[in-house]
C-alpha cells in the first residue's frame, strides 16, 4: 500500500477518532464491538457495498465516497423506520490510494456521523489489487413491533413518495457528461444529487407503525415499487404526472420528453417509497420528517405495477428498472 | 454476470434459502433485518473482509472460500467469548463467478452454518471489474459483563494458546508449493489448515469470566500478542519449546529449522491466545471447549514481547507478526 503510516497507523490515525463518541467501539482494539440494545427495542441490521467504477465513478471526491457509502445504508435504516445507532465498515483499497486520500475519505465520514449522530463501531481494511470496495453494516433501532416492512400494502391504499424523483438517474447522466441542454447548475444540482444521497431518517422513523409498506427507492421507481406490491400481494397504478420533480428535471423533460422513462426506472433516488391507508395522516409525518411527500397511485387488488400517462393510458416501459448488476 | 439466473435470480435461488431458519431475515425481501437480542445479552459485532489473491488464493474451491470467510468472522467472535447468532454478507463479484460459482460457495456456507448454528441475515450481491471480494459482519451475543477483551492481562497471569500454532502459515506455503521435504499427507493437512480455519467459539464460550485478556491468533501470534501486552500494558514472555506443534510442523521444523519464524509470526492460525491467573482452572474450559490448550508463557511488568530459546536467551526475530497488508 502506498502508505508512509501503514495499516495500523491509518487506522490510529483516521478510523479510531472516528469511533471515539462509541465506548461499545473499544477503541477499535479488540475483535468484536458491543451493542447495548434497550429493552423494548429490535435491532435493525443493512450492508450495503459500493464498488468504484460501478456504484461511484473513479475519481469522484474521497469524502463524498465516503459519505455516499453512509447513506446508501442509512437509507436503508429509514426504509424500515429505525433509528440509527452506529456502523461497521470494511475497505478493500488498491495502493494508489495514500494516506490523503483515506485522510478525506474518513473526513468525509466524520462530516456524515455528526450529521446523522452516529459512530464507527468497528471493521476491516485490507489492500486489494482491484478497484476500491467499499462495505458498511449499519445498526439501527426501532421499538419492537413499530418496524415497517414492503409487505403491507392493501388495496386502496396511497401510494406515496419522499422528496423529487428521478435526480439521482438524471444526475449520473450529468456526472458522466451524458445530459445536454441544461445549464451548468441544473447540471451540478443533478449531480450532486447522484453522489450525495440524502437519507429521510426522521421521515422512516415518523412513518413507524403509520405506513402500511415502506422501502427505499435505490433501482428506480417502477422496479422498487414492483417488488413492493409482488412482496404484498397487490397491484400498483401510479401517475406519470404526478411525479414530483426538482426543478432542474422539470426543464429537462420539457426538452426530452423521453427523459421520462430514466425518471420512472432509474436508480440511486434513495427517496422513500411507501403506502398508507387514506385517512393515515401523511402531512403531519412531512412536517416531522421535513421532507415534502407526494401521492402519486394507489394500490389495487391484482398483481404488478401500470403508469398512467396524461391522457389515462397506460405508459409503456422498456426498462422496469435499473440494476447495478 | 455471466449469470443465466441474474441477480435476483441467484439471490432467491442460492441465498434466501440460507436464511430460511432466521426469521429475522425476512426472507430477503426487505431492506434490512432484525435483531432480537435477548435481556441480559449484549450484541457482539465484527466484520472481515476477504479478497482473492490476497486473503486466498485465486482457484480455491468456491466452498472452502465461503467457510473461511465465515470462520474468519466466527473466530472474533469467539474471541469475545460470544455465542454466534448470524451474518449478513456482502459479495462483489466478477463475471467469471458464473451460477455453478455461487451455487458452490453457498453450499459452504450451508455447510458452516448448520456446523455452527448460524443464518444468513441479508446483505448485497454486486458486480466487479475487480477481483472476488467478500464481507461478512458477525454478530453474536454475551451476557453482559462477561465478554473478554484483549486489555485485561496481569502480572502474573499464565499465557495459553489453543491447538496447535504455525499450521495456517505453513499450509500457505504449502499451498502455494513453496514447502519441499514434507510427503503429501502433510503437506495436505498444513494446507487444509489455511483454507479452513477452525474457529474455537466452544473454548472461547467457555473462557467468558475466566480468562483476564483474550484474543484471535489470525496476524502471527507474536504480533498479535504484541497488541495484547501493549492494550494491557504489561509484557509477555513465551517459551518457544513449548509452542504446540501438529506432527507436520514438528517434522517440517526437524529438517527446516528456519521455519520456526514462520511459526512464531505467520498468520491465519485462528487460535485463541489468552492469558488467566495462575488459579484458573483452564483445563475445565479446555474440556468444554474440546480443543487442546497449552501454557506457553507468563505475563510481566513492563512492555513487549520476548521469545526465549531452549537455551533460555531470546530469540531474534526479523518479522513482529504477519500483515495481510
Amino acid at each position: 500500500m502506498a502508505s508512509e503510516l501503514g495499516e495500523f497507523g491509518r487506522i490510529s490515525r483516521f478510523l479510531v477518532p472516528l469511533a471515539a463518541g462509541a465506548p461499545g467501539a473499544l477503541g477499535l482494539t479488540d475483535d468484536a464491538a458491543l451493542i447495548a440494545v434497550p429493552p423494548g427495542q429490535t435491532l435493525v441490521v443493512t450492508a450495503d457495498a459500493l464498488v468504484e467504477g460501478v456504484h461511484f465513478l473513479a475519481g469522484d471526491p474521497p469524502d463524498l465516497i465516503g459519505r455516499k457509502l453512509l447513506r446508501c445504508n442509512l437509507s436503508d435504516l429509514a426504509a424500515m423506520a429505525a433509528v440509527p445507532l452506529g456502523y461497521l465498515m470494511t475497505m478493500a483499497l488498491p495502493a494508489r490510494c495514500d494516506d490523503a486520500w483515506v485522510e478525506r475519505f474518513a473526513a468525509g465520514l466524520a462530516a456524515d456521523q455528526a450529521e446523522f449522530g452516529i459512530d464507527l463501531l468497528g471493521g476491516d481494511s485490507v489492500s486489494t489489487p482491484g478497484p476500491i470496495t467499499l462495505s458498511v453494516t449499519a445498526f439501527g433501532r426501532v421499538a419492537t413491533g413499530r418496524e415497517v416492512r414492503r409487505r403491507g400494502a392493501r388495496p386502496g391504499d396511497i401510494v406515496y413518495v419522499s422528496g423529487t424523483i428521478g435526480d439521482g438517474a438524471l444526475g449520473l447522466l450529468a456526472a458522466t457528461g451524458r445530459l445536454f441542454g441544461l445549464d451548468p447548475e441544473d447540471r451540478d444540482y443533478l449531480a450532486d444529487r447522484y453522489r450525495l444521497p440524502r437519507p429521510r431518517l426522521a421521515l422512516g422513523a415518523a412513518l413507524g407503525g403509520i405506513a402500511s409498506a415502506l422501502m427505499d427507492i435505490s433501482d428506480g421507481l417502477v422496479g422498487d415499487l414492483d417488488h413492493l406490491a409482488e412482496v404484498s400481494g397487490v397491484a400498483a397504478v401510479i401517475d406519470a404526472t404526478k411525479l414530483p420533480l426538482s426543478p432542474a428535471a422539470t426543464t429537462l423533460l420539457a426538452e426530452e420528453v423521453g427523459q421520462i422513462e430514466t425518471v420512472l426506472t432509474g436508480g440511486d433516488d434513495y427517496e422513500l417509497l411507501f403506502t398508507a391507508a387514506p385517512d393515515a395522516d401523511i402531512a403531519a409525518c412531512s412536517a416531522a420528517g421535513g421532507v415534502p411527500v407526494t401521492a402519486i397511485g394507489r394500490i389495487e387488488a391484482g398483481a404488478g405495477v401500470r403508469v398512467l400517462d396524461r391522457d389515462g393510458g397506460d405508459l409503456p416501459l422498456a426498462r422496469r428498472g435499473y440494476r447495478h448488476g
